[in-house]
C-alpha cells in the first residue's frame, strides 16, 4: 500500500515543550519557548555535551508540564544530527525510560511523531515522548568547518538552530490534549541531484514534494483541507522550490496557509542567510508556536512535515548527491477531544 | 508500564535474506547466506558504496525470495554504523520504499525488528522489511584507524562483520511463513562506565542484561521457556559478563541454549580475537542460519536481541564512557502458522 496510514483511535498529543538558544531566543518567536538558555555550553564543557543537555532539558520538562513521571513514559523516540546520535543516546542514558534512536536529519521530530503516533494508536504503549535536538556550534564544526575558522557562508546557507523540543502523544485520557493525530505519510528517499551542502533546502524540497503529494492522493485531500501546512526547515529557497514544484503537480499550496519553520524561527535581521535548519528548528517551533496556535483555536486541522538532508561529509567527499525525505503528520486540535482541558 | 509489548495478533516473519563478506563466507556459517561476496568493494569505488551494495542486496534478495515486488513492501526500517547511515540512506534512495531510519548502532537489527512487528501487528502496514549492515573496513576507519595504519587489535578487540541482513514482516497470509513475532522488550540505554572502545562487549553486556531482566519479569518466564536465547555481538568478553551478570540477577541463563552471534559468525581459527560484531553481525546470522533452524524445526521459542554500543569518537575523545542498548523479541516457529510454507 505504501500510503498514508490513517490513525483510527486518535492518539492525542498531550504536551510539548521547547528548550531554546540565545539567537533563537532573540527571535520572532522568542517569548514562546519554555527556556531560552543564554550560554551556548548549557554549563557544559563542550558543545556536544551542551546539545543533550538541552535534549534533556526538552524531555523532563515536557514529562513535568504533563504532569507524569519518566517511569510512566513507556518509550522515548528521539534522535539528532550528531555521529551516531549521541545528544539523544547520552539523554535516553540519564532518563532511563526504553529508548528508540532514530536518524532522520532534519525529519526526525516528525519520524518520532508518526512512529509514536502509530505505537500509541496501536495501543501497544500508553504514553510516548519523542525529541530532537540541534546545537549550532557542534553541528557546524561536524558537517562543515571549525568555527574558529571564520568561514564565509553563502546566501543559500541556512542557519543550525541550537535547540530541542519535545512532544508527548499518550492515550491516557487524564493528561491534557492539545491535538488528535489523525494521519501519518511516511517519507521516502529523494534525490535530484542536488550536491551543495551549502543548500540543504533545495536538496529537500523534491522530498517534502514527494510526501505531500502521496499524502494529497492517499488521503483525497487538497492544500485547501488544511489550516496550515508545515515544512520543516527548508529555509527560502527550499520553501520557493517546494511551492513551483507542487504547482507543476497540479496540487498548489496556498501561500498564506504554508510556513515553514526555518522562516518563522528567525527574523531576516538575524544575518541567517536563508532561514534556519536543525533537528532542532521544527521541533522547537512546532512545540511553542505551533501547538499554541492549536490550543488557542486560531488552526485546527495542520499537517506537520519535517524535513531532512541526508547529507553525510564522508559520501560529499565521495561525490554523492544529497538525498532527503520527509515525513507527515496531521494535528487536529483537540476542542473536541475527550478529557481536553 | 515500560514493559514487555505482547503482539496480539503474531504478525509473521515471512523471509530472510543474508549478504556476506569473503571472511563471513568463510566461517563457520558460510554456506548459509545467500550469497558471498568475495570483493570486498562490492565493484564499488569506497568501502562505503559497498556496504551500501550489500544492503540494497540484502532488501532486494528478501524482497525477490518472498515473492513480492517493492511496491507491495510498505515501509523500509534499517539502518547502519555509518555516519548518518548513509548505507542504509543511500539503498532506500534505490529502493523507493518509504523508509524510517534508525540508528541503534549494533542493536538495529532487533530496533527495526521491534518496531516492524508492533506496526504490522497493529495493522498499521501489512508488510514491513527490516535491513542493517556493516562493513569490516569502513567501519574500521570510521570508529579506530585507517586501515593502512596497520594497528594492532588488543585481545578484546571484535572484528566488524562485512555484510547486511534483511527481515520481511507481513500480515499477508499468502506468503510463506518462517516465524510468529511474540513479544517484543524495547531496551534502555544502559551504562555501567566502560571507556575502552576495544572492548564493546563490556560496554554491551550490561544492556543485554537490563533487557533480559525486564523481559523475564514482564512475561513471567525464565530462561528455561526459551529454547535458545540469542545476542548479537557481545563476543566472548560480553558473552561471559552477561551470563555473570544473569547468575548475579537471580535468572541464570541455560549456557547450551546461549548462543551470540558474534561466536558463531567466525571460528577460532579466524584471528578475530574476541568474535564478530556490527550491525550486520547479528543480521546475517538471524536471517541464515538462525531462521533456518526454526524452519527445520530445531528450535521452537527463541530470543533474538542484537546489542548496541552506543559508541562515538567525538564523545570518546571528550572523556565519556560507551553507553550500551539492547532490544529483543521473541520468535516463534510457525509450524502451526496458518498459511505456512
Amino acid at each position: 500500500m505504501q500510503g498514508t496510514i490513517e490513525l483510527l483511535r486518535r492518539p492525542r498529543l498531550c504536551m510539548g515543550a521547547a528548550i531554546a538558544g540565545k539567537k533563537e531566543g532573540e527571535g520572532p518567536l522568542g517569548t514562546g519557548y519554555d527556556q531560552v538558555i543564554e550560554d551556548d555550553l548549557f554549563g557544559e564543557e563542550s558543545w556536544e555535551k551542551a546539545e543533550c543537555r538541552f535534549f534533556y532539558t526538552a524531555c523532563d520538562t515536557c514529562i513535568r508540564k504533563a504532569g507524569l513521571t519518566r517511569e510512566q513514559v513507556d518509550v522515548l523516540l528521539g534522535g539528532d544530527l550528531l555521529n551516531q546520535i549521541t545528544s539523544a543516546s547520552m539523554a535516553a542514558r540519564e532518563l532511563k525510560i526504553p529508548f528508540l534512536g532514530l536518524y532522520g536529519a532534519c525529519s526526525t521530530m516528525a519520524e518520532g511523531l508518526c512512529i509514536a503516533a502509530m505505537l500509541v494508536d496501536a495501543g501497544h504503549v500508553r504514553t510516548a515522548l519523542c525529541a530532537a535536538s540541534s546545537h549550532f556550534c557542534s553541528a557546524e564544526r561536524q558537517y562543515r568547518f571549525p568555527l574558529e575558522y571564520g568561514n564565509q557562508r553563502t546566501p543559500t546557507a541556512q542557519w543550525t538552530v541550537t535547540g530541542s523540543g519535545a512532544s508527548l502523544i499518550s492515550s491516557d485520557e487524564s493528561l491534557p490534549a492539545i491535538a488528535q493525530c489523525t494521519h501519518v505519510t511516511i517519507g521516502r528517499v529523494t534525490d535530484l541531484g542536488v550536491a551543495d551542502a551549502n543548500n540543504m533546502g533545495a536538496a529537500m524540497a523534491p522530498a517534502a514534494a514527494d510526501t505531500l503529494a502521496r499524502h494529497f492522493r492517499d488521503t483525497h485531500r487538497t492544500p485547501g483541507d488544511y489550516d496550515l501546512i508545515i515544512t520543516g526547515d527548508l529555509g527560502q529557497v527550499g520553501h520557493d522550490i517546494l511551492l513551483e514544484l507542487m504547482r507543476q503537480r497540479g496540487v498548489p499550496l496556498i501561500t498564506e496557509r504554508y510556513i515553514d519553520c526555518g522562516l518563522e524561527v528567525f527574523s531576516p535581521g538575524q544575518d541567517v542567510h536563508a532561514g534556519g535548519s536543525g533537528c532542532g528548528c521544527s521541533a522547537i517551533v512546532l512545540n511553542s508556536h505551533i501547538l499554541e496556535r492549536i490550543r488557542r483555536g486560531e488552526v485546527h486541522r495542520v499537517l506537520f512535515m519535517a524535513t531532512g538532508a541526508l547529507l553525510s561529509t564522508t559520501t560529499s567527499q565521495q561525490g554523492e548527491t544529497i538525498p532527503g525525505i520527509a515525513h507527515a503528520i496531521v494535528l487536529e486540535g483537540c476542542s473536541a477531544c475527550s478529557g481536553a482541558s
